[in-house]
């Protein structure tokens, strides 16, 4: 990724961010002779190359800007959708419980618009890599547009497929389904997951985490965890601290599990 | 990391964690002869040796553990500590808003336990590194035999120094600061982060909040955001599927921020 | 009640609170003679006698405390139970939607320690009526005595009877049913509630509230809403303002509905 | 009030709900030969007279409706305002906490659009009443007219004058203050609520709390509670039942205290 490469400046090529503090954030790659449009005037891309990260960028209405390498979070709010995608809150549980990291090989489906898929991409590192799996191929077309975008293609290899056939690889880390259904595709799962490896996923309504409970119960997978994440953001003001007025109040369940080898007999299982 | 090496069977030397349905996890290192106590009997570790990763484990009193590679999660649960940790939920929230992937090199302060310093070495990769600071010599002694205990004492430079006087390095690409006044420390935290990068901390009280944003205004610091994480549990059970009776309601106030390049006068901006 | 007496002092017989700002309250009847044990040592009843609201008082070990009129807050709090109790942050928002005040007659069931039903009784003063249905005997003596303690018997019609009977009372204002499974007592509410009048329940699962929602739907009511309610505490100190770090996280989905005088065939809606 | 007369049918002069399932609900006073505009077509007074409560109606479009009798959260929500007005979660927590019920005589300021004077209107009863302050006229004027649609005008003493004068009453049950800055009054509520009575006050921001926390400290009052309600609707659909997508963060931090008799002298407790 460019902005890991310690370089002080920006260069043609490199993907920045221009930061306002009044208005949106606008993340794109710098082409020489290209103008930048912003809701508070247009800023030249020529005029940001030799540009040192962190300074200030004045536009032609005379708005003030900031130029940065535009960490993951800003990648990802930024992401080109067609889809709803993955929030923050929720995919920064994810990491940690499906213990998402350097050198881990990890199954995702759907792609959708490839929110989370840049997100696992990043931290997977060169070593790891991304099999992401989805359905409508015009998704997969913008997603894929969007890890080249953050100069992460190669780590992830996108599957135009139905994952009711069942996923190409074996013996993965971990594997996150945000499919409406994922109850129906645990035994393909299964087959994929290394023994011990994490699964996840991300449903919005109890109905569907009913149905996944007793997916999961009747399958080979232990240690379900469910769970919700709220993020609540504040006023950054000294004078006046306080919440912010409205917040999201839900995105989904999280449903966490691991696939385990069991002794016992599938259909004495399935008596409990 | 033991638990990406891809082997199937547990082996001496290696990390496991074995965990119940019904008590706690324990993760420890397999030693041929040695036992492992735990509240439902006890284990034999040569009992282990060569058992596949998810596999049933029987204790002496015949209760039911499962042998796991321990994810960071459990690893980050299970760590030996003297001090309050960070809560995987603010973790997971910190490591995308400062941009927390392999390479970056982050200056942490104080090291505590060592909760937090692990998950980052765990993130940054063999290519990153962590810079841990920490004033009391004996939380930090405790600090590395946790991250020996997971092999990522190498990624790990340790200092035994007052942050008053500075940071050793220079152009890190994040500071997170879980000390108890980090607004005392902006100066040093300017002078070693590179420009653009990411400032962070965590603080319980709002009396403590309202004075960094002071602080953070009076420096060279830029898109201050504050925010609070919460984590919902959910009883698994699918005929009694309902949130848990009680929640950790604080942790602390997440505080970001950004170093920036300023072109106005700094006697100015404190006039504001 | 007796603390709307506005009377400026502590009288034999009056409803008293000892509070601490360091302990537990207590709640109790002055009785000449008698003794209050506290975990701070003894306070006699007739020191208390004469002393103004809100005076200081000293236990025999030197602690201090306050004497108030106790508030419905601190009655509820105190009271004596066996079963789980409704919360005030629930109480109070069923008191907004379903529009209890004085002069409604309403029906509750089940009593159990009589939480709810103190509360009732106070809000719809001497006007208004409460018909409390228990089926465990031993319990709705409990209640009773707990709305004996507080001068509010004569408000509350206790029936000891199972209520898939049925209701005695027709056209009451509202129905509350703290019961496992009021699903099955819909027609029964339906036949003592006044058209238009307010329905509400309080479940624990999202199994219980997608059973009730199925049942609502099937019967003469409409404007159905589910919520939760959530109450946060504070440190009240100054220098340490901050959320207490541990809250209660659910103790129950509140559903409130109407009754309503539908035109449509029944068998016609059931076909929805 | 009106609803609280248990007639079945509407009539002439009746504060009448027109609830609909698909949009707004209408709360007005039926007169003979007016219509009510809906945003799904005309209803005429006319065809209400008569009505049974709880009946369908529909609008000239055919849009169904429901006529009730508005229960008091109907009409605290339709409030005619030009400032803010507390939250029904917010209310509900206040009644409970400072023992609003019927008999009680209270100091409310500032009226603002009456929102709350409702409330504690219909709950004081016939006995109660409620002193209410305002410097702002027009906005009294505003609330007495919401106060005139209910029919509770009588339960009401309006006041304009500044609360910096202290308030005309003596020995009153509850003071609730919602005013920016509560802690410039406490001495004159300390005058107003009689011993051992409930003080009360919503704030927006920490710094104001923080404020207040220490005013209380200084001034005769003790057992300052402060807390945060919150309210998450669901989804009432029993095949997809769950949290709406956004909810309100923050509406204001409550905090309620007891005014007390101290015995020490105010210097030395200043001195703490």
């Amino acid at each position: 990724m460019q902005y890991l490469k310690n370089r002080e400046v920006a260069t043609e090529g490199d993907l920045v961010e221009l930061a306002s503090t009044k208005s949106n954030s606008y993340v794109f790659v710098i082409n020489k002779g290209s103008v930048q449009q912003t809701h508070r005037g247009v800023v030249n891309h020529d005029d940001l190359i030799g540009k040192k990260w962190g300074s200030e960028i004045t536009s032609h209405k005379g708005s003030q800007f900031f130029l940065f390498q535009p960490g993951i979070f800003s990648i990802h709010s930024t992401t080109k959708r067609n889809t709803q995608i993955m929030y923050p809150k929720d995919i920064g549980f994810v990491i940690m419980k499906m213990n998402i990291g350097p050198g881990c090989r990890i199954i995702e489906a759907g792609t959708g618009s490839g929110g989370l898929t840049q997100v696992l991409a990043f931290l997977v590192g060169e070593e790891g890599h991304i099999y992401s799996y989805e359905i409508r191929k015009e998704m997969q077309d913008l997603a894929k547009r969007n890890l080249s975008r953050i100069g992460l293609l190669d780590r992830v290899t996108f599957n135009n497929s139905d994952i009711k056939e069942g996923f190409l690889e074996e013996d993965v880390d971990a594997i996150f389904l945000d499919v409406p259904n994922p109850y129906d595709y645990l035994s393909q799962s299964s087959d994929s997951l290394k023994a011990g490896g994490f699964f996840g996923c991300l449903l919005p309504t109890t109905n569907q985490v009913i149905k996944i409970l007793i997916a999961l119960r009747r399958s080979n997978f232990a240690f379900t965890d469910v769970c919700e994440t709220f993020l609540r953001y504040y006023q950054a003001e000294e004078n006046k601290f306080r919440p912010t007025d409205r917040m999201v109040a839900h995105t989904g369940y999280l449903i966490f599990s691991r696939r385990v080898l069991l002794q016992i007999h599938e259909s004495q299982k399935q008596n409990d």
